[in-house]
Formats: C-alpha cells, sequence, structure tokens
C-alpha cells in the first residue's frame, strides 16, 4: 500500500509506492556491470598519459613529476567545456560589475529580466588514475585525501569575491548525467546563492527557533532510536535511508556532531566521512555493479556564515538514479519512488556481511 | 559567454551556457528516428485489441462498440501500476481518515514522521490508437477532443473529498520517464497540495500584489513586444521560449486570456490550445524526430480557489529532456541550459516554414 510522506528538509513531499517496482525494464542498465569497463582508456582525456587532452592543471597530488605530466593520483583543472567562466577571462569592466549583482532587484519589471554574467568556477577533480574506480574501491585513507583536496577547492573558491555558493558534487554514469566514465568530482563556484539552498537554510533555522534544537541533530538521535533506516554508523558520521527518500536507495550522510559545513572539517573527520563513504559505496556497488548517482555535499555557504542566522549542520546526500524524474517530479516536485526506505537499508545492510 | 539568469515564476536561476553544447554525445539519443516505431505492436496493452492487458477503462470515446473492445478512439482507465490507490480500496475507517490529513501537522516531531495513506488517483488516457502517433501528427481538431476528456477526468477528480490537487502531464521517449512509447497523457490526483504548487501560487500573488497586475499577463504582453522568444501566437494563445529555460528548448505555452485553470477553459479555448501545441510540437519534431520530453499542465487548484487568494494565469510547461539533470541541479536547483532561449526560438520558427 503506497504513502504519502511529509519531508521536513524540503517542505516537499515524496509517494513511497512498493508496487511502482513491479513496472517492466527501468533497472535493467544498473544491472549491467562495471567488469566490462577497463582499468585504462586511450581516449579518455582523464586517463594518465593524455594530461594534455584537459586544460592545465590548477591543482594536483603528485610525487617529483611536472605538471600536466602523468605521476599523479589526484588532479584538478578547469571544467573543459565549463557552466561559468573565471572573472579574469572577462573584459575588466564587466567581470568588476559583475561581483556585485548576487541578488535579484527589488524591481519586478527589472526581475522580470534580470541577467548577469556567467562568472565563477567549475572545477574537475579527477580521484583516482584508475578509469574504472569507483567510490567502494577506495582504502578510507585514500578517500580522505580526495576529500581534503575538494574541502581545498571549494575554500579557494570562497575566498573569490564574486563567489555566492560552491557546490560540492559527483556524477556517475550514464543516468546520472556524467559524461564521462572516469571517476571525478566537480566543484562549481556560483555567483549567486541559489534559492534552493537559502531555503533548506530557512527550513533550518524554523525547526531550531521552533524546537530549540537543531533540526539534523535530532533526526539522527530520532533515527538511532528507531533503527529502522540506519544504514551505517560510527562514532563520527550516521548513514540513513531518508524517511521520506525520493529517489530508490537514496541516502543521507550527516556528521554527529554538529558542524555547518564541510569546509570546517578536520582531517580526522575526513578520514571518518571518507570510511562511512566507503562502507555505503561497497553495500551500493554489491547490489548495484553500476549504479547511476549524484553525490551533493551540502554545508552552510561561507559567503551566508556571519550574515544570516542559520543554525545549518552539514550533509551529503546521494541519489541513485534507477527510476527517471518525470511530469509528475517536474509539475509538482513530488516524487514517484518504489523502494521504501526501510526496506532500502535492509537490503543494503544484508548486502555485505561486516 | 554563459549567463546566469533570475527565473521570476520560480524564484531559481538558470545558466544559459552555450558553450555546453560542444559537449560529445549528449544528443544522439533525440535524433534516432521515430520512424523505426511500427503504427501498432501486438505486445502493446495500449494499442487495440490489447484492451485486457489493461485495467477495466473508466471512459472512452467510441461508437457502438463494447467497452474494452477495440472501437475506441481515446481510451482512459486506471494506472496498472499506480502511484496512488483509490480510497474505496482501503479499509473503510483508514479511508475515511485520510481524507481530512492533506496538510503537514504543527508539531515538528510529528512532523518529522508525517506520513498518511497514498490515496488519490492515477489516470492514464491514450489519446490514439496509432502506436506511433506523436502531438505534431494530429489534426487539431482531433486533439482538442483529448483535451475535452483531460479536462473532464481533472474535474471528476476535484469532485473527490480526498483530492487536493490534480496534475494532468505526459511522458514521452524514454528519456521522458515513459515506460510505454504508445502516446498516452496521465492524470493524478494527489491528496495533498504540493509545496512546488504552493510556491508558484504564492509568487504569482506577491507579484500581483507588488505590481497591480498578472505576472503572466504582464510576461506575455511584454515578450510579444520584445519578439525574440514568441516560438507562437494566434489570437488565444502564446507559445514561449522562457527567459531563464533550465531545458534545452523549453517551452511555455499561455492563454492570452486570464484563464486561472484549464479546467475553466470552453470548447473554443480547448480548440485553440489544441491547434498551438500541434504547431509547437510539428516544429520540435522537424528539429528533433524523437525528441524526449515531459508536459505539465499548470492551474489554480479547484480546491485552492475559494481559500486562497491567488491571482493565478494557468500555463504549460514543456521540458524537453536533450540534456541530464545531474549534481548541479539536485544539489541547488540551478540548471545548465546549453541552449540560449533565443536561438532556441530561432530555430523552431525556420524548422517549419509556414
Amino acid at each position: 500500500m503506497p504513502e504519502i510522506r511529509f519531508d521536513i528538509v524540503s517542505g516537499g513531499f515524496a509517494v513511497i509506492a512498493a508496487e511502482r517496482a513491479k513496472r517492466p525494464s527501468d533497472w535493467e542498465s544498473a544491472q549491467r556491470s562495471r567488469k566490462d569497463i577497463p582499468s585504462s582508456d586511450a581516449r579518455c582525456p582523464f586517463c594518465p598519459g593524455n594530461e594534455k587532452l584537459t586544460p592545465p592543471e590548477v591543482k594536483a597530488v603528485r610525487g617529483e613529476s611536472l605538471p600536466d605530466e602523468p605521476g599523479w593520483t589526484i588532479r584538478v583543472f578547469p571544467n573543459k567545456f565549463p557552466a561559468l567562466v573565471r572573472p579574469e577571462d572577462l573584459p575588466g569592466e564587466e567581470g568588476e560589475k559583475s561581483a556585485l549583482q548576487g541578488q535579484a532587484p527589488e524591481d519586478l519589471h527589472t526581475a522580470m529580466y534580470w541577467r548577469i554574467p556567467g562568472i565563477g568556477a567549475h572545477e574537475v577533480v579527477v580521484e583516482s588514475t584508475l578509469h574504472n574506480a569507483t567510490l567502494g574501491s577506495y582504502a578510507p585513507e585514500y578517500l580522505a585525501g580526495v576529500l581534503e583536496v575538494l574541502k581545498e577547492r571549494a575554500l579557494l573558491l570562497y575566498d573569490r569575491r564574486e563567489t555566492r555558493y560552491v557546490q560540492v558534487f559527483k556524477n556517475h554514469g550514464e543516468r546520472g548525467g556524467a559524461s564521462l566514465s572516469h571517476p571525478h568530482f566537480q566543484v562549481i563556484g556560483l555567483p549567486v546563492l541559489p534559492s534552493a539552498v537559502v531555503s533548506e537554510g530557512l527550513r533550518q533555522r524554523e525547526y531550531e527557533s521552533r524546537a530549540g534544537r537543531c533540526l539534523f541533530c535530532d533526526m539522527v538521535e530520532r533515527e538511532l532510536e528507531k533503527d529502522v533506516r540506519v544504514v551505517g554508523k560510527s562514532a563520527e558520521f550516521v548513514v540513513l535511508s531518508p524517511f521520506a527518500s525520493g529517489y530508490s536507495f537514496e541516502a543521507l550522510i550527516v556528521p554527529r556532531k554538529h558542524l555547518g559545513s564541510f569546509a570546517e572539517a578536520g582531517v580526522e573527520d575526513n578520514r571518518a566521512l571518507a570510511q562511512a563513504l566507503v562502507d555505503l559505496f561497497r553495500r551500493y556497488e554489491a547490489l548495484f555493479p553500476s549504479l547511476p548517482y549524484n553525490m551533493v555535499f551540502h554545508g552552510i555557504p561561507e559567503t551566508a556564515r556571519q550574515r544570516r542566522n542559520w543554525p545549518y549542520h552539514a550533509h551529503i546526500h546521494v541519489y541513485p538514479r534507477l527510476n527517471a524524474e518525470a511530469g509528475l517530479e517536474l509539475g509538482t516536485g513530488v516524487h514517484i519512488n518504489p523502494s521504501p526506505p526501510e526496506l532500502a537499508t535492509k537490503q543494503l545492510l544484508s548486502a555485505l556481511t561486516d
């Protein structure tokens, strides 16, 4: 029997409808094995030896070797097809002006056609030399190093005066919107604060002002008590199947201490986070050898930290792309999810014997 | 040079980044010709002769023939894999109770785990006997008849006491989330008013209270003046490429008179709307022989009409699914759109010589 669940984080709803899982065909592509993908591909611009196929690197973890040569383990460079360009690539005056335009104008007629230059940053973080690496294949210490690089890039982008918000994310698999299969993260610096981010911040503030406590701190405590949607826990992190998951096998990774943003994460936090991620993805990969997904990091924007009274609690969303978003989702924001989160939790827990 | 545009309707942003169109591979599947699809398919449950493969029909446009037999031109039945079930299929008490639960509870601890039974309706409207029909292939008078059926179904669902919102939509193509290729609409009656719908209503109210005029009436007037994003116009309807389109080749269809909902549309309105749709889709199909897309009807919910002071103006969104939504979209609500709307308009206008 399907259920509608209210999502206290987004203010939206999810329809939990296990019956939908009986529909033919949807999951086949996720079952295709990743074994067919080789560990290196001569045509892949992210593979070692092909550094000249990407823009020059802006950061790398490497030994004695030269920039834009093999010898690295993690390599960062601007996206070759960027969604946003750096202000230094603009004529001086336009770059100056646009740094002041992060907010929609008050005047309605101006707002209807408000536009600003698309300045910002769009970086690619190639996290491994292996073409077919997955999050579940890493040693936690290795992934912790990748998280350190992501944190460093995010902080650098926040230091630029045009940045209002930095989104760290990962697209994996064709249905996850990844145009290249070599594993990588992306870091985008936006010159506007997206309304979805503001809205998440405001909802957390409202919750705290009414409940006298942080929404995520409360949720973690109650989920650990109930223990029907807990996919993983350590002293530092909890991994949950969210109560109102809109996506099949969705996951939410929450630090147990009240961390405002992953930009505040210390080396120990990143080590614990890496352990939580590797554990979760080993389970995912045991169930779905080629799971397509998106992973997004949410934290209080550094630019909002001083100016806004948000009790923000950092977290990571993982959205597996096993089902298509279609008319209902686009028309109402209501997602149809064929996998009850409690069942997904059980499947993930039994996917590996610890 | 990419641009960021503020969308006054949703309050969100779109990145208009033509450079992204140069990325390899994304559009290939849209170019696959629909010519390969036959006009009937013996295995298709929506084709004439296979009526027994669907739940019994609840409505059909047919001549002398019997229900659930061939002889129809339009046929409506409950979805075999419904997202929501009818209250009459529930044990009496639960069905009663749930009809009163369309709003999230005030108490926060209750809200965090609020759930109600997934009652409502999920109907399929098979719009043609032809397995490979498309919106661009219909005679406008024929499509007007389909629109009449959609209106009738929406009004019937609003008459049920559990209904808070009815979404009429169409999924087309695999990337549009259609699990079956035979052309059909869907009508879903939800027992909750989705926050995305409320938010669109509130934004329109805010606009009107500040500008003294309806947002859509204003927009239509200004777009006709500027005439750089007008894909079609008649005395009754305007078809636009929205200024802040988040999707490549996105379209917005707006009645020129201030119609609150398509439930108010008269026979003449539906005839004019059908003409506008056929014209738009003939252009789409000339450019993209197998365009995957979602189409959603937005209007003031009948249940909100009396109780809320919304100056709602009905409209239809068409979201072509040429590009994947990925981490940035899911994390921030900010879409990357590789097709500037003004260029998309030109391409649509020159796709057919009138």
